[in-house]
Formats: C-alpha cells, sequence, structure tokens
C-alpha cells in the first residue's frame, strides 16, 4: 500500500464522527448563549484553538473560549473575573493552571477551558504565553482552511508514538506546531517526507517561509509567525525529535495504518523483569508526590534525576541509564554499569615540574605513599562509597535542597529500592522499559 | 648544615680507600700484563670507562678492557676472536652479553670486563653502541681531570635512589651521563642546583655548552658530544627523570648526607599487607622466567603489562595501577578499581540523523531494545566479563602471541594470583611498594 492509501484509510481514525461535530455544536451553542449573558463589554469572548479551527482530533474535543480583557486590567482583576465567568458559564469546573490559574468544566457533557488573556495590539507586546494564542487564531484560521484533515492525521501520527503535546509530562509537538507545519509544507505526507531529513540543527522559519540549518542548534527551531522570538518547539525534547524523524523514515518505507494507532503496551510478565533486577545494578528513589502541577513537577524530577546522575557518573559508578516517573509517588530511577568498588581511587597530583604544587600535595598526611606516574604524582584516596546505593542516600543528604523547591524535603524522606524490591514500583511497563526489555524499538 | 659541608662529610663514603685502589692497580698490572700476552697487532687493548678515568664509586670496583678489532674483521671473528682472548685473560670467566657476547671474571680478585670493539674512525660510521666507547673516553679524559670525585659523589646520590644504571631494570642515569653533567656544570653541586629546574622537555647539548627546551620531548634529551643523533639520557625513565628532580630539590632545602645512602627498605610485614590484600582487588599474573639477558626481558614484561593495563582499562575496570617483577619468576601486577561489574555495558550506536548507520544499528538481533539518549542510539550488551580476573585470563589467551616473543609461551601457562593469595609473591618489599604501603615518599 502506498502513503496515499494508508492515508485514506486512516482518515476515519482520526477525523471526529457526525455525531461527534453534532454534540460539539450544540455544546457551542449552550456556550454562547451563557457566554452572551455573562461577559460584558470591554470584556469580549473568543472561540480559539483546534474546535474553533476545525482541526481537533477525534475523541478528543475540548473547546477554548478566551475572555479578552483591555490591557489596563491590573493582572489580579484579570484572573479573579476570569474565573468567575468561568465559573459562571460551565458545569462541575475545576481550577487549572497555565500562565494564570483557568476554569476547565463540561458544558453538555463537552470538555470546555475558560482561559482570560489580554487584548493587545501585537504579539511583540505579550504579558504572559496565553496573550498570544488570539494572534496564532488568526494567523492561522485563513491559512489552515482546507487542510483539517492533514492537520488531524499529524496529531494522530504523533499521538501514537507518545510524542504529541508540548506540556513537560511529554515534551512533544504542541498542536499549534502541527498545524504550522501542515501550513509550512501543505500535506501530511509533505510533513512526513521533509521530516526524514530534519537534523537536530535544522531552523523551520514559517513566516518567512525558509528551511535552513543553524550550526550548534541542539534541537529544532521553528520560529513563531506571529513573534519570531519564539521558538515554538521550544519544549520539544531532542529524543522526542530523533524518535519523529525516525518514525517518519519508517512510515516512507513502509506505510501502515498502524502508523496512527498508539501500541497497545503489553504488561510485561513479572517472570521477565525479575531476573533483571536480579543480576543488573537498579534502583529506585522512592518519595511522596508534592501536590503541584505536573509542569511544574517534572521539570524537578528531571533536574534531581540529572543531579543524582552526574553524582554516580563522577563517583565513578558508570551510570548506565537515569529516569523519572510521577504515579501515586514520584521515581527516580537509576542503572548503573558498576556493581562494587574497590576501596581505593586514585587521586590526580602535579607533574614533577610543579614545584610549589608538588610541596602542598607531599605535605598532606595520607594513609598510603604518594606515586610517580608519567611523570606526574598521584596519591591514592580512600572511596567514600563503594556501592552505588551509599552514594544517592548521601548525595540525597547533603544536596536535598537544590533538587527541586517541592521535592527537595520529600527525598529527604525517600526510600530506595533495590534490586528485585524494584517489583513494588507502581508502572511494571515502565520499569520494562526503562530497563530496555522488550522487542528492540527504541524507547 | 650547608651543601658544601655535607659533600665533604659524605666523600669518605663514595672515594674508594687506598686499600682499595691498591688492590685495583695490582689487578690492573696483572691484566696488563696477561693482555701483552695475548692481543697481538693488529689488534690492540684499551682500559677505558669509570677505572680508566678514576670516577668509579667506592666497593664498586670492575675494570673495563676493550679489544680493538680493525673494521674489516668481520663480526663473526671479531667475537670469537674476542672471547678467546678474554677468557685467556680473566680467572673463574662467565659470558655476558651486549652489543657482542663478552667475557666477564676476575683478575686477582677484580672484577673485570673484556668487550670487544671496532676501532673507527669516526663515531659516526659505529657498527654498534661498544664501538663508541673509545669515543666517550677519548673526550672526557682530559676534561673530566680533577673532578672525579665529583662524579661519585654524583652515582652515589643516584645510586642511593636507585636510579643509578642505564639498564633496563634500573631506566636510570648512565655513569657516562654521571660524568657529563660534571663536565658541563663543573661540580656535583651545581648538577643537583641546575637538574632541580629540569623539566621532561629540557635538552643538554653537551658539546656545544647550551641547554634550552623544546616542546613535545617527552623525557631529557642529552646529546652525546662525540655523536649529536644520539641521546645519552635515550634509556632514562620519566619517572626516574622525576625522581632526581624531585630529589634534587629535596637536597637543596635541607642537605643530608643521608642522600648519598641507600635506606634500607624494611621488609613490610604480612600483618600490614595482608588486610590490604583482603579489602583491595590486586592480582599478579605469575609465570617461568625464561633464559633471557634482563635488557631483552625488561622489555616484554613492561609491554605484557602494558598491554594487559590497556585491556582492562578498555573493558571499563578503572586500572589503579600495574607493574613487573622479575625474581625467581616473572610477575605482572594488578591493581583495579572495579571490584564487580554490572553484567551489561552500553554501546554507542548512531546520531538519528545518520540514516544509513542507524539501519544496521536496528537490524542487529539483541537481547535489550535499543534506545535514544540526547539524540543518539544506544544499546546495551552483555560484558564478557564482570571480574577482572576474567578479563585477564581472556588477554592472555587471546593475545599471548603479541605478548613478547620470549614470555608469551610461559604466560599461557600462567597462574593468576588473587587478593590474599600475594601473600606468595616472591618480594613483599615490592608488593609492599607497588600497594604504596608506606611512609608516604613517591615510589
Amino acid at each position: 500500500m502506498n502513503a496515499e492509501e494508508v492515508v485514506r484509510q486512516a482518515l476515519p481514525l482520526v477525523v471526529p464522527t457526525d455525531d461527534e461535530r453534532k454534540k460539539a455544536r450544540e455544546a457551542e451553542k449552550e456556550l454562547r448563549k451563557r457566554l452572551d449573558g455573562t461577559v460584558k463589554s470591554p470584556l469580549e469572548y473568543r472561540f480559539l484553538g483546534s474546535y474553533a479551527r476545525d482541526t481537533w482530533l477525534k475523541n478528543n474535543l475540548e473547546i477554548d473560549v478566551f475572555i479578552l480583557f483591555p490591557e489596563d486590567v491590573p493582572k489580579e482583576e484579570l484572573e479573579s473575573t476570569g474565573l468567575e465567568i468561568g465559573k459562571a458559564v460551565v458545569d462541575e469546573y475545576e481550577l487549572r493552571y497555565a500562565a494564570h490559574p483557568y476554569v476547565h468544566g463540561r458544558v453538555r457533557g463537552v470538555e470546555v477551558d475558560i482561559v482570560p488573556c489580554y487584548r493587545l495590539k501585537s504579539p511583540k507586546k505579550i504579558k504572559s504565553a496565553v496573550d498570544r494564542t488570539p494572534f496564532h487564531h488568526e494567523w492561522l484560521k485563513g491559512r489552515i482552511k482546507g487542510k483539517e484533515n492533514e492537520v488531524r492525521l499529524l496529531k494522530s501520527f504523533l499521538r501514537a508514538a507518545g510524542i504529541y503535546g508540548a506540556e513537560y509530562r511529554i515534551r512533544g509537538f504542541s498542536g499549534y506546531l502541527c498545524e504550522l507545519l501542515v501550513v509550512f509544507y501543505g500535506t501530511f505526507i509533505e510533513v512526513i517526507k521533509n521530516a526524514a531529513n530534519w537534523t537536530r540543527d535544522t531552523v523551520i522559519d514559517i513566516g518567512r517561509k525558509k528551511i535552513y540549518r543553524k550550526k550548534e542548534l541542539e534541537c529544532l527551531l521553528v520560529i513563531d509567525p506571529v513573534d519570531e522570538r519564539r521558538n515554538v518547539a521550544a519544549n520539544l525534547k531532542l529524543d522526542n525529535l530523533a524518535r519523529f524523524v525516525v518514525l517518519c523514515r519508517a512510515f516512507i518505507d513502509s506505510p501502515s495504518v498502524d502508523f496512527f494507532v498508539a501500541r497497545e503496551s503489553k504488561a510485561p510478565s513479572i517472570e521477565a523483569i525479575l531476573p533483571e533486577l536480579e543480576r543488573r545494578v537498579v534502583y529506585a528513589v522512592e518519595f511522596e508526590k508534592p501536590d503541584i502541577v505536573e509542569d511544574n513537577l517534572y521539570p524537578q524530577l528531571e533536574r534531581a534525576c540529572r543531579k543524582l546522575h552526574e553524582f554516580l557518573n563522577r563517583n565513578g559508578f558508570m551510570p548506565l541509564r537515569s529516569s523519572f516517573f510521577a504515579g501515586k509517588k514520584c521515581y527516580l530511577l537509576f542503572e548503573v554499569g558498576v556493581k562494587e568498588h574497590s576501596p581505593l581511587s586514585r587521586q590526580i597530583g602535579p607533574p614533577f615540574e610543579d614545584k610549589e604544587h608538588i610541596k602542598n600535595f607531599l605535605r598532606k598526611k595520607r594513609k598510603y605513599a604518594v606515586f610517580l606516574e608519567n611523570g606526574r604524582f598521584w596519591a591514592y584516596r580512600e572511596r567514600k562509597f563503594t556501592v552505588a546505593k551509599e552514594a544517592i542516600e548521601y548525595c540525597i543528604r547533603e544536596e536535598y535542597t537544590s533538587m527541586g523547591k517541592n521535592i527537595g524535603e520529600n527525598m529527604l524522606r525517600s526510600k530506595i529500592l533495590e534490586g528485585v524490591e524494584l517489583v513494588y514500583f507502581e508502572d511494571l511497563a515502565f520499569l520494562a522499559s526503562f530497563l530496555a526489555i522488550g522487542d528492540g524499538n527504541a524507547t
């Protein structure tokens, strides 16, 4: 089957059904009625986002309504009035947090976000990220017309790979980025064909319709057509860019509808995991999850994970891989290459020519004699830790304050699972993937 | 005490007694008589070396006699005639090997070497290293006059540090080098004062009376005044240069007669060594010593040692130190920083942009899934060895043929002592020094 045929077959998977559209229109109608009764001049409301542009993914409907405030309204008033309006127009609301707190709720069973923002003359003047959304909509709405299903195909392709969404838990491709790519390349298939050749230093200048490479760029740069200072792909993780590029090549080589369907991750058997935990050197730092939003939690977990990883590395444990997980509890996972160290390590000293430093080096009281090697002095010193668990415990104890402001204290009370104790880890599929137990696909 | 006083006090330690000189003269007389009766024109004999120049160290007398052959005598004839003469003029001879085999023996209880060489017009034309000796003697004999005891002080200073002698077992300073340095700097104390500032890239041009530095030189270069292509310090090991320089500084800082007396190396107690062997990760590869001269054996041991060290390093065992020893048997010693490895190690794969290599990398059948990290593919692979002993055994088994032509086969039949088994090692003082057990002095 060629790519065009596959895409035709995939369409029913990604395009909302007539029933879904009808339900959406009814919710919209009801919502507009409520908003008309609530939002008074100089405030106004607008339907923005994927529902407004008809690019929402099947079974993924969420209506975004933005309440636009004049520029001179103080932030506090914007937030309180925004929440009031939100609460007034939706059923069963909850508060969520982005740039400002906002109301998430339902209208006629359809999910709705009511987001306050400022109405600005230029996107250059924005006060927070949500203020840009009206400009995004303006730029896109005419250009995306007729290409809505191309956007849906791309979103679905990404979602199946687990890299759809810019939120920190995912660090993939945002919906807005998907729409820009379809505008830039024209069709889903063109996006895929071109993305197969992207590199980490690729720059896509949407507004100027140019693509080029920029030395020493660390990950894809997509210049926002409404604000050239902004990288639309700023949250995209390099490995997720890599996943996408590799998948694009795979799709071109052998197109299939499977690329639009999330693979069911079979729960791995404990029988497969247990012997691995037994023979390898794996640790999980388990601690209470703080009550903060994911986009705040994940960077802290990432930071703590990186700090411990680097500490293990500096202490010669040859970390193989590390990762983090937030479920009921938080976890930092580590696998290291060294089961046990000798109690000694080498300490570098000065070269023999360096008179002054040698004096200091030789003056120190030591248990072992210093020695010369290749014209340089060396000494032995006692290792602080001979197994990685001791190093992890030490690093948490000494550095918990710099691990992340909401997780540091919790980490201090963490429990370290080791080896087979990890069978108590919450998500065995995640663990199996961390251990690279599986069928050889990149994770 | 200042340096000059110390030197005065050290003189009786280094200058031969009248008795020793008398014994030497009597032996010389007897030897000349025997030589006059044996060496016939066109051959001639000459007394060369430290005895001839009166620079021999107390209790270290050895008379060197060179038998000079015309240039057109074939090598085989030179060797056989040389041995014949040697055997004829000494008592209780044995054969030794340098450039040619030669006779070592005694005359009136004094040690004597009878060495054949060619008589050449220019040192540029030499056929082997011993042919240079007559030229060395010619160059030195007038210049060293009156400075003989300065040479003795320097030799003694070096000998006490264990770095006197250019032979491979020592890789220190030859007697000839000591004499050149005294000629260059004038006195023992001037040698010491100047050497305190030597660097590994120091060049001493004896003939042109110049000293300078030459970038990227790896160890001291002393240009032979009779042949500028030759480095008189060619056999000097960098760490022995370092030892000497550091000792010179120590002598300047606090001069003492102790610098001329070899420190008695106290035999270390088994009680001090045993707990170290127990907790650290130490191996000795023990094998039969081949029947070859030291200058041939040591480079082979060094090479085998380096090969195994590098193999341990490549396999992640973080070798701390390695060494070799030749006593009744041969030994290669290793201490490593890793007691036990995880059974897995990481294998680097291509970056995601590298389409072609990725295909190959992903095609391979693997037990574990490949994974992405920082935009690059990685895989796990099974380690061949989780403890260093396995790695040493493997490396010997696979590479014994390239370890050294006279030791390879023996190594194949070696026994690997591990940890406390090293109490059976021949020389506990050497072992203690290898383990850096001691008082903090550089070894």
